[in-house]
């Protein structure tokens, strides 16, 4: 009511007295100090400096175990590949002055906002880490611990610096995102005015560069964190910890590693579908103007957005999801080594790090399989984009076949068991292709070529109703298809583990759950050249951004409009994929935390058992922290996208000349508003996630001690995490398909079906589009990253259940 | 592309053909026998026969127990009011001819939908019921069983037999809702002319007519089968079975009536909600026409939905609520009674039916406080309808809370724990407390007199996108109230139960799920009014249908508007009521599932361990189950929908008379194509619901049989039960307040707030509004029947799983 009655008065709210240009937020006091460092350091000093780090590693490491040497000496490999692929990138053209100027302006907002933020996060997460400093001070310690001779103070600093390196990795894994991206789009868009294909080759590589940088970093920190606490705590040598419990300690990377991955998710999502909404409400739907038009005031905030949203956060979350697995997988080869006497548990334990480490193999040679140089000059009539990028990701995945056979059969052979290496990698099989499936049905309901997008599209045609009607229908029931196909993969991956030949003491086969971890490795083992693919998106999608707003003729937009599709399509299955290794990755995790209890408690622990009524209702509280976070997320973005739309609308009203280029929109106010409101909003949903599964172990810790239950807050916990994880997992599946789905609905009529732009059906579709985006881009991606969060966290902060 | 072309080409598909006319079902040759009977009975005739009938089953129960006896005074006592109540309501007059046409149309049309909808459920009742037969013809006999003689083929025979008792009660149950309310009705709208406190009194006393026969069928079936297995079985005498195994011979009842139940809710809440966004979407949006207008041709079609939908569909419901928990609170006191080795144990198992024989009574004093006649002849200021029947409620539920005290006195008494039956009285408090909360959540949520709707409407003013990101966010954050309510209340009951003295043979305290079930009795203790109150909206809704489309007086309408927006309050609550008591009663359900299978497997089975992979996903699929039965559910409305839109449209082209009143619209098209649309979409999302349990727990059965894990098969139906049970509650929870807060948000901005009917706001609430039609009435109440309906059937198809 107040709403409409001030529009129409022109009394436009408080915004009118905020400063009118973008707040140069560089200057802000509480930016980062690591970043200011990293800035001021030349990139040949940094380079040398890192190799001087290297260095004193590797002595660490080889001191370790070769595998490590092994790791090291890819990850560096890949580093360099990685410094070689962006110097590439950059020496590319920027194009004419005009997009210079918009890239700028899209860089500015971007490094701003991400200052800001991550000013705010790592504020946080510092408090956290007193938090979980104090806890594990006064926390009681393990028989494991007590035989190591490994004190209260060690192990708390052991948790912390974990915690901490796991979330300054993060955030430069989200940084190095959005700092390769913010320079390639311009680039993209200047190479789309000579070739198709080079423009394709520029967004790749620039992809290629990040994923290489995330993935590699993920897996050299664990190494090095493994190294480190192996020649310290003298692990191995008599009187001291075993090589099998050392995974534990590294708990705390990914704990700090998906707390950072969670508010950037957050604060990124809220941000650019914020942005998104608002300005396609005003523009699109009110005004009538293209997307990306540049009278559109909203429009630099968008195309912020997808940096700050899709590149950096993306990074920050599948950095996490490689580093939950990896550890998770670690935790349980080594129970699993330990359980089995195997004699040099090392190969099962270090696995998972030469998985990834082939990954990045693997990865680099498919991103170095797509050439540019074939067509230069000549504007040939291009390849399908699409095509192309299969084509890397089938050279991708047929080596990564190959090299997860021969890793299974380099470490996981034992002669307990002389054939289990070979069962193994059947289970990498089951996840490669359980990945595959995933990627498929993704595309099938999201993809206009097949049957469900076209019904939501005719669904348009009876109006806004019917179709958002029928992509909710679409969304709850493409979650079904996934479903069955985790369920089979976890099955069959838990069989073939089960019949290894690996069996314990009492003769009892003890490989299952290591099977599903080894399924989950195989999903993951080519997750560099998926994230390349998926970074590939957002970079085009600006490139087409750019191109729009500084007026590019028709053949240009041409170019970036099919590499936008693309990167919509390759977005959405990437989404498909993390969200089935994110289930998989945290059924692991959840097995680790029972052992994790047990072993605090000095009691088994060895089931959740939701006939206890308590324990039932820990259940129902995890699915309905679920329900809540996506409801948190979805309302942050529509009350931002309102201000957007406020702001917007002010700014058409008190300069009418911006309709008819004659007067400039006020682009900095809207990224203002949007980065102000997005940091505000990311709290709440994120605190929830944080404090709930705490606040709950603790409250039914206290009822059990009470009411003579031991270990009560434990198993609450326990149910909690898993009624989330289902709930999380098939309410992500839901908002994501439906909100992709939306979009390419929207997108089939543009193509001209059901009378084309401007139709009312086409209205309908925005409508849908609109609705999709915060399903899609921000609650959906968030809980990924919380689903894994939660199996973190609880098993960082067991102590406080126990 | 097909819709769009076909419509702008003349072209108006398959339709065309068919006959212009409404098909007369009553002719058809499966109307169902025992419907052709009833009506071919005199009235008076039918009392006699139900008099003598009634004389047999006093001589049965008077063998049983006295208690058995007053529970049958009580019900014919009861059924003797109703009679007087719908009496009553028959005598008054039904108004002018033109709205004795409309009734006569929604009649036919409503009575023709249930004929055929009730046609098609009872063959797919007879076909389980043969299912049912040769699974239990070849199933292992429990222990017990074998020591009472009760041979496979009585097992059988009991089973099946309660199964049809129970389909065709809930059958009965659901026809006697639509008749009263066909009825009513016309009644209701004719006495609005002369004063709104008649009108009230009308559709209260309609609506109490059927609350009182659907209470009372459930109480006096149940009671019946009862004595006569008791009688027949010579229960408690040496050598036969015991009293306090006797419950679980009814569960067949409770699985009769959710079976029935669940196709009634899906085919009727499809139909009325499809005719209704069909006739808004063309309506109210397209065409800019008021609702109920007379030109709109499927007007008749969505006032026969209210019927069908709600009437029916809601009696059949609440029948199926009182029935399951009737039986699970029975069960549980047979299972504590011979645990605590209680002397009488009768006291315990027939508790629940004492609860509903006041439940009756205090109802009846409630429904007959609402008295019209004091502003007889003059048109006083007509008091707030709401404060009326909240008065009613008020003298309801003091009545209840004494009675219900008396009642723990009387029958829970015992000399092993003199005082159980106070912490007894305080858990049916907690229980009465509980439903009081939920509704006035519900009310916060779905009013808009607070803080939410507002909200949501002021976010209909940035457009139809922000209105339905608004509304999801509101849906889902209204999840998390409910939840933590329900949580605190079944600890509460729980260890109220639990210290309430009573132990078993070990000393172990026993009474807390019991606990936990008197709550669930106290929630609904007072249930007869409160399906007043539900059964009231319909038909209020309908009167005003009626006034509309009979074209009466400005001040009239008003009148109806009134008790119209009243009705979709108490509707709303209702739901709330009904998701709260589903969620409790399902829970106890599952207890007695995990007692049976103990008796049945010869084995404890004490323990649902969701660590185990395979339980885990049996969890995964429960709620994938919840998902893809609310997609189906809501895709069936949209289709159907778009079938009608495309049917209104082609009338306006054809007759385009219809607009200046010169031509009469084909409402009986509609009405068909509406009609047998919701026939053939309710079949898939029904079939999965009772396919998808018996398929899992085979195939886990026969996974586990080659793996060597015994079991396995009850266990992932167990998760597979409670996954569904609570993603159900939390997805029923989110699709009703969705839909309620929609509807109100509407109805705010048609107050005059935000601009009013006719703006750009109102235009994005009505879509708001059309989204949460099927959210609301299709899928969010089939859930509620679903969670129980999955509770039953695992209860029931046990013997599949192991």
């Amino acid at each position: 009511m107040m709403m409409g009655a001030d529009i129409e008065n022109g009394n436009l709210g408080p915004y009118q007295d905020r400063p009118r240009t973008f707040p140069n937020m560089r200057s802000k006091p509480y930016a980062p100090v690591i970043f200011r460092i990293l800035r001021g350091i030349n990139v040949r000093v940094l380079v040398i400096l890192l190799l001087l780090g290297f260095g004193y590693v590797f002595y660490i490491g080889a001191s370790t175990s070769p595998i490590i040497v092994f790791v090291f000496t890819v990850c560096i490999v890949s580093f360099l590949l990685s410094i070689y692929l962006t110097k590439w990138v950059l020496t590319k053209d920027e194009g004419p002055p005009e997009m210079v100027q918009i890239s700028e302006a899209i860089r500015d907002g971007a490094e701003g906002f991400f200052r800001t933020q991550y000013g705010t996060i790592s504020k946080m997460a510092l408090l956290l880490a007193l938090v979980i400093l104090s806890i594990y001070l006064f926390r009681n310690t393990t028989p494991q611990q007590e035989a190591s001779g490994l004190g209260r103070a060690t192990s708390a600093c052991i948790t912390v610096a974990a915690f901490l390196l796991g979330a300054l990795c993060s955030g430069v894994a989200g940084y190095v995102g959005m700092w390769v991206s913010v320079r390639a789009n311009v680039r993209v868009s200047s190479a789309a005015r000579r070739s198709a294909r080079e423009a394709l080759q520029i967004a790749v590589r620039a992809g290629g560069f990040s994923a290489l940088v995330v993935v590699g970093m993920a897996v050299i920190g664990i190494a090095i964190l493994y190294a480190a606490f192996y020649v310290w705590l003298e692990v191995d040598s008599p009187g001291s910890m075993k090589v099998t419990d050392l995974p534990l300690l590294l708990v705390g990377y990914g704990f700090g590693a998906s707390f950072v991955a969670l508010f950037a998710q957050l604060g990124g999502g809220i941000f650019t579908k914020a942005a998104d909404v608002g300005a396609d409400l005003v523009g699109k739907v009110e005004q009538g103007i293209p997307e990306d038009d540049p009278r559109n005031p909203a429009v630099i905030a968008d195309l912020v957005g997808d940096n700050v949203g899709d590149c950096a956060a993306r990074g920050a979350d599948l950095f996490e999801s490689i580093a939950a697995e990896i550890i998770s997988a670690m935790i349980l080869g080594g129970t699993m080594a330990q359980r089995c006497k195997i004699e040099d548990p090392s190969g099962f334990i270090l696995f998972p790090l030469v998985v990834h480490s082939f990954d990045l193999v693997v990865s680099s040679i498919g991103i170095l399989s797509i050439r540019g140089t074939r067509d230069s000059g000549v504007k040939a009539p291009a390849e399908d984009p699409m095509t192309i990028l299969q084509k890397g990701y089938s050279v991708t995945i047929v080596l990564a076949v190959l090299t997860f056979a021969g890793s299974t059969r380099w470490l996981l052979y034992t002669e307990h068991a002389p054939s289990a290496w070979m069962n193994f990698s059947l289970c990498g099989l089951v996840g490669i292709i359980t990945a595959y499936v995933f990627v498929w049905i993704t595309k099938y309901y999201t993809d206009y070529k097949h049957e469900p997008v076209r019904t939501l599209a005719h669904s348009s045609s009876t109006g806004h109703g019917t179709n958002i009607i029928a992509g909710v229908s679409l969304g709850l029931e493409s979650t079904a298809l996934p479903v069955l196909v985790i369920s089979i993969s976890i099955i069959s991956a838990f069989w073939l583990g089960h019949t290894s030949g690996l069996v314990d003491e009492t003769g009892r086969p003890t490989g299952g759950l290591f099977g599903t971890a080894v399924a989950t490795m195989g999903m993951l083992s080519t997750a560099a050249y998926i994230l390349t693919m998926d970074m590939f998106g957002p970079i085009a999608d600006n490139a087409g951004g750019i191109v729009e707003m500084s007026q590019q003729p028709e053949s240009v937009r041409e170019i970036t409009d099919v590499l936008d599709a693309v990167g919509n399509t390759t977005k959405a299955t990437t989404k498909g994929f993390a969200i089935g290794s994110a289930a998989l990755a945290s059924f692991l995790l959840f097995s680790a935390y029972m052992d994790e209890v047990s072993s605090f408690a000095r009691e088994p622990f060895k089931q959740v058992d939701i006939a206890i009524p308590e324990v039932f209702i820990g259940g129902l509280l995890g699915s309905m922290l679920i329900f809540l976070f996506s409801a948190w997320a979805c309302a942050a973005v529509g009350r931002t996208a309102q201000e957007v739309v406020k702001e917007v609308r002010r700014q058409f009203i008190e300069r009418p000349g911006i309709m008819d280029y004659k007067e400039k929109p006020d682009y900095g106010r809207c990224v203002a508003i949007v980065a102000s409101a997005s940091l505000r909003e990311m709290i709440k949903p994120g605190a929830l996630a944080i404090v709930s599964p705490i606040v709950v172990g603790f409250l039914f810790r206290v009822l059990g001690h009470y009411t003579g239950h031991p270990l009560l807050g434990a198993k609450v916990v326990a149910a909690l995490l898993m009624f989330a994880t289902v709930s999380g997992i098939l309410m992500a599946l839901f908002l994501n398909t439906a909100g992709g789905a939306w979009d390419n609905a929207k997108k089939y009529i543009e193509t001209g079906a059901l009378g084309g732009k401007g139709s009312d059906s086409h209205k309908a579709a925005v409508t849908g589009d609109t609705v999709g985006d915060p399903f899609k881009d921000t609650a959906g991606p968030s809980l990924h990253v919380l689903i894994k969060m939660l199996a973190t966290i609880t098993l960082v902060m067991a102590p406080v259940f126990l």
